[in-house]
């Protein structure tokens, strides 16, 4: 069983490594980290650079893809249509699950995949989904047939809880979350548009253009 | 304000890159990820490398020192006299937040830095850490002074989103929390032994040799 992590240039990179975290423990999985090139990415907040070790070319049927979402503009690579796009239409139509972490739905969309489908991406971006022809569902982790999505960033350690549990069983996931000792408390009830207070609401919205149209990244 | 991530090979992604994601988003913060070199270090499950742009010695006076876990042995270099150890201690002198997560409060420990103080760290670490001399406390996220610890490998984004209302205000850390959207959902209750049924927490403690006496990992 091959899982492959997509990464790319200004990726979030707890998207992709909260859900490589726990699926790179399934065993009898073979995770593969794979980009663009192979050689560094570097994520969206400038500091961090991980390392894809095969290339899109290398990696033709994996039987998981997970892709991470990214901070930055509609205008970005990660939503035009190019390599990554054509990678991910080719491999989907082999893979048992095709996964995505926060924006990473909108890349998912961008390349046709999900046209029809049930899933959920970060707040600030559901309604960018929706324009992709995605039917928007606001819930942590949504599962539609093998696609499944993570709202947050933070939740694709859900997502890969959950798809463990799927690829193994549950007493593998469960011993996975155990030893991850995956047992969150939140400093603060602020994690969901629910949750947090409306002033910090009102501000994200109004930069919500870090998504959706061009804007600089908040 | 500095914030450096260590970053070591065999050392768990997560543990790094949950407080990487908070922290690089404080205002005003430059986060810079270090290593004994420049360059990749790969991580403990062997699919994912991750890049120090700086060496130990390009970075003297960090504000923050953020130190992740591994999975591995007692053997492994993250707890002998060495490089990093030398420089932990070194930095600790001038930092305002010296932090761990997982087993980087064994490695951390193994430095000299956490003598006397409070601090936690992976539940099979537990004992192996009050060897170390640490006063040991079971609890997700434990400040001492300036000494921050976090218990499990996804605690690290609880103990950023607290360490970041320190180093900005709570309001920030509030917003960071929303736009990561950590909102978490385990789809499992068995993130901590309490929860976790007692078949997967005895074969856990059976393999606990991961950690302190050279065992092969879990």
């Amino acid at each position: 069983m091959q899982i492959a992590i997509l990464v790319y240039d200004h990726m979030t990179a707890l998207d992709a490594v909260g859900p490589y975290e726990v699926l790179s423990r399934v065993p009898g999985a073979e995770t593969i980290v794979v980009g663009a090139q192979r050689g560094p990415v570097r994520c969206d907040t400038g500091s961090l650079a991980v390392v894809a070790d095969a290339a899109l070319e290398d990696v033709t049927c994996p039987d998981v893809v997970v892709v991470p979402g990214w901070s930055g503009s509609t205008q970005d690579a990660a939503l035009r249509p190019g390599p990554i796009q054509t990678w991910l239409s080719a491999v989907d139509e082999h893979t048992t699950w095709t996964a995505s972490v926060g924006a990473g739905a909108l890349v998912l969309a961008s390349a046709g995949v999900l046209a029809g489908r049930r899933a959920t991406t970060h707040w600030l971006a559901l309604d960018r989904l929706a324009e992709l022809g995605v039917v928007t569902a606001e819930a942590s982790v949504v599962f539609d047939g093998k696609y499944v999505s993570a709202a947050g960033v933070a939740a694709g350690i859900d997502l890969g809880l959950a798809l463990a549990a799927r690829l193994a069983d549950e007493q593998t996931a469960k011993a996975i979350q155990l030893l991850l000792a995956y047992d969150p408390h939140p400093p603060f009830d602020c994690g969901s548009v629910d949750g947090a207070p409306a002033d910090i609401v009102s501000s994200m919205r109004a930069v919500r253009d870090f998504i959706v149209d061009g804007a600089p990244a908040a």
